[in-house]
């Protein structure tokens, strides 16, 4: 059941939101549906890339940082979507087998002026691969409902 | 092959990228793996929500546009990444059924100061719904070869 509503998300917060190692199968799968570039899907086309070998999608990535970020705070957050993103950086490629350690920051808050049940918390998820070498990050804004919501 | 090097790239260029149907199974199949917020997997707590129905998790929306790109643009391009994106919004709930048309613009081209063999191209990706609602944009940079690239 959700339990965190937008009087309890304070600036500043940062969440551990946990680890998840990258199985090839699951990696080069999600590039033959969604983004099927040779360098994301070929190998003999990724070894001779500057890469040296098949890269994650970029939106794999993401998309593995947000089951994390649902499994471990916003699937606890009285949350109502999202307006969009800002920010998106892929800084370092994302190799099979590469262990992706996720943190999430609040960086700041607002209640809304037109609705005064909800308010926008603007987030920051990063994730770091074994090497401690940032990988991707963005900054969401979230609508979180308020616990006195009328 | 692709044929598309940063010389054949012109800012102002908008193109046609395609239409996809959304089929419900593969859009919560994509919510259960990667965004399982009730919002997306849940038609009881959807049916309750202020949406009415299950809709897409924004990230598969995403990633239907990012296929379509690929598909029709990307693919043919001497792409070697994207350093990150900008301003990615989702401006209208995305429901099974929906038939998204994706069209993609050319903002802005420049070389590399670093490197002679490459430029920055920024293009923004919009989908609209069969009402021509905007449902999703976003602006990415994508790193193109030139031709005479040495």
């Amino acid at each position: 059941m959700p339990q965190i509503y937008f009087e309890d998300i304070t600036e500043g917060t940062i969440r551990d939101i946990g680890s998840y190692t990258v199985p090839q199968d699951e990696m080069i799968a999600f590039s033959k549906q969604y983004d099927p570039q040779p360098i994301h899907i070929d190998e003999e086309a990724a070894s001779k890339s500057v890469f040296g070998d098949i890269i994650a999608s970029g939106w794999y990535t993401a998309c593995i940082c947000m089951r994390l970020l649902v499994d471990e705070f916003l699937g606890e957050t009285v949350s109502i979507g999202s307006p969009g993103l800002d920010e998106l950086s892929w800084t370092t490629p994302v190799y099979a087998g590469d262990t992706l350690t996720v943190e999430n920051e609040i960086l700041d808050t607002r209640l809304s002026e037109s609705r005064d049940d909800r308010g926008y918390v603007r987030n920051q998820t990063r994730a770091y691969n074994q090497d401690n070498d940032m990988v991707i990050s963005w900054i969401a804004t979230t609508i979180v409902l308020c616990r006195d919501a009328r």
